[in-house]
């Protein structure tokens, strides 16, 4: 007698994912940790910029020697000299009247408060100015820390770093960092049928598809793959491929095929038993999708995946997707899941109940707004998916949708 | 006297942008495709799957036997083998009343037209079933070419490789495809006042912010950058270097700084000087943005940004990002340029007229929905950057938008 399956709720698996904890900070340098989720607050080292600097190419002045200057009325000034960019002016300092040739980026002098635009200058002889304009203190200049203090909280932890982040990161000399990494995942496709996209395909046997999908969607998630192959239908060989990839450095194993109940179903048996694996959920009330397991092992998680495409592919981006989100550090339901969007059904979609259902779609542009046209197929096979948008979700007690009515499709990257 | 610039509208140069044609197509493995666009159609060598094949563990029989079977009635049927997994059935032929063990992924056998769950059959002795369930001609069967016919188009040019289409190419073999490739974009900072971000800081330097912004950037929109270095002052620094990476594989040379009309700024003259180089335009009617140079030599360009942190940025998400994707062979405005979402703004925002004005803004929830706040600072800070979540457009003609108003937003990646 084939053995029943327990199911969970769809709702209960993502909680069982949600509890997994974010993988162990890793120092990284900048380059690579756009994306990436910082495990501790930042705070300044130093004032951003360490010295007031020009914004404009001009002079540094005294702004109050500008009052009342207009085009009439010139002010004069005597330029006592140039900042040379990338040095400071240290032993310069500008007294009332006078004026010193600065450059966009250019340390202030002492003294001066302002810079004025070469715009509003004239120069009547090498070392005399004539200023048409009226400036106000701290014109065209960046203070000294206007950017930021020195102490000041910059980036919480949690922040997901963005390029202007990082920026601001160089900028203060914190070129390594304390991130959540991204996880590695080991992907292993089981079946004796299966032979590798590339090369000669014997009778019988067929190309291996959920490996490639799978990789990609692993990266989808921000995730890093590896593949370790095609493994036989076998207990033994299943279970060394497994333990050799958790004695490395994998965080989560995939396993595509095999997940289920059947006499050449080997993936449940094997991660029973890994040393210290806990079962979390054999069966998920979800269709296409059914048989999904999921165990942990300290703090990794070893996931059964069906093998038919759309079955891998539904339950990768219900489960595995917020699995890998949150081991990065992600907190949000925004994003630990795709992106969804409300859309009215083109046509009835009639639905058996008792699961929550996973229809895939095609998202077309109506006049009066985006419809979902169902794209029909059995889940082993994979046009269907290239077909389609996203996934149309008919809710578990629901018998069915009305054409126009509305429902939430959850959209592929 | 200083040279007066010629702006040129955003919509104007965007359109010079999207002139740019595609780079040409490299031969890629499936590994690194995900995101890049198909440069010719895809048509299927071959069937998919090469032969029928059982979706489920049953036995192969011929529907029509099971005609009438029920719990009360069962159907008895001769066991007559089983298919191997991975091979194909090829002396097996099931005649009337027959049947063969068959598994998820198997192989049908001639004269078999569907398979009979294991679930609906009992075992009577050695070679003897009963199945208790009629089934449809092809049940739990796919077809052979089910998935794909040999010959059909799967993938026209210009599409993006998500992980599903990725899969259908694995799937037919086709593990070396023709993309277009990612744009590589070298990085050039110039200023004497810069230096790298991890080194010590000597008076009046200050660590160079854009270059790890705009390599961040770069990667966002889909490109692979890399970093020249700080380039002094100086035309034939600044010249030698451009050339070099023209002379390498830069698709694309990315100079901050440098790029305005003042007695420093080398950036024009040394493009102009690049033999065969054309410039489109030196000036661009947006505010923070305005000095920003494009040029054209053999299908590459040179762009020179702006020095600021926040012009250079405007400059690049506006220009640059459409520019790479263009490159990458992105055609709809959708891919090209940001995503966008309409606000109402939660105070009255006064600008100047005559350009194009884009704010710093953090979007805000508010019980009525989302409000954007402007992140007031100068164009040269990072941290206004920081705390933004996107750019709030201010049409050029508009000198202000009223609190409540909606107004339209690019949102960071």
């Amino acid at each position: 007698m084939k053995p029943f399956f327990k199911l969970m709720s769809r709702e209960k698996l993502q909680e069982l994912v949600s509890a997994f904890q974010p993988l162990a900070p890793v120092s990284t340098g900048l380059k690579g940790a756009l994306g990436l989720i910082t495990a501790q607050d930042y705070h300044a080292p130093e004032d951003l910029p360490p010295f007031a600097r020009s914004t404009m190419d001009g002079y540094a002045i005294r702004s109050r020697d500008t009052f009342g200057a207009s085009e009439s009325q010139p002010a004069l000034f005597r330029v006592i000299g140039e900042v040379t960019m990338g040095t400071s002016p240290e032993g310069m300092t500008i007294g009332q009247g006078e004026a010193a040739r600065i450059w966009t980026g250019g340390e202030l002098p002492n003294g001066a408060d302002a810079v004025v635009m070469v715009e509003y200058t004239n120069i009547l002889s090498d070392d005399t100015i004539e200023v048409f304009k009226a400036i106000a203190p701290g014109g065209n200049v960046i203070e000294r820390g206007e950017d930021v203090e020195q102490g000041s909280l910059i980036l919480p932890k949690g922040t997901r770093l963005r390029a202007q982040d990082l920026g601001l990161l160089a900028g203060l000399g914190l070129s390594k960092i304390r991130v959540h990494p991204r996880p590695r995942v080991a992907i292993i496709s089981t079946g004796d049928e299966l032979v590798p996209p590339d090369g000669p395909v014997p009778r019988g046997k067929i190309r291996d598809i959920n490996a490639t999908t799978l990789a990609a969607a692993v990266k989808n998630a921000g995730g890093i793959s590896y593949y370790l192959g095609i493994v036989r239908d076998s207990r033994g060989e299943l279970a060394s491929v497994c333990k050799k990839a958790l004695a490395s450095d994998a965080d989560v194993i995939l396993v595509s095929g095999g997940s289920s109940v059947g006499q050449r179903d080997f993936t449940l048996e094997t991660f029973s038993h890994i040393e210290g694996s806990r079962l979390l959920t054999h069966g998920v009330s979800v269709r296409p999708g059914k048989p999904t397991i999921l165990a942990k092992v300290e703090g990794k998680a070893l996931v059964g995946l069906p093998g038919h495409a759309a079955s891998a592919m539904v339950v990768f981006y219900l489960f595995v997707y917020p699995l890998l989100k949150r081991m990065m550090g992600f907190v949000s339901d925004d994003d630990l899941y795709l992106k969804k969007m409300r859309v009215s059904v083109s046509r009835n979609i009639a639905s058996a109940p008792g699961k929550e259902e996973y229809l895939r779609v095609r998202i077309k542009n109506r006049n009066n707004g985006p419809v979902a046209e169902p794209v029909f197929g059995k889940s082993g096979l994979i046009t269907p998916l290239v077909k389609a948008d996203g996934l149309l979700v008919i809710p578990r007690d629901c018998e069915g949708i009305y054409a126009g009515e509305d429902a939430e499709v959850l959209l592929f990257p």
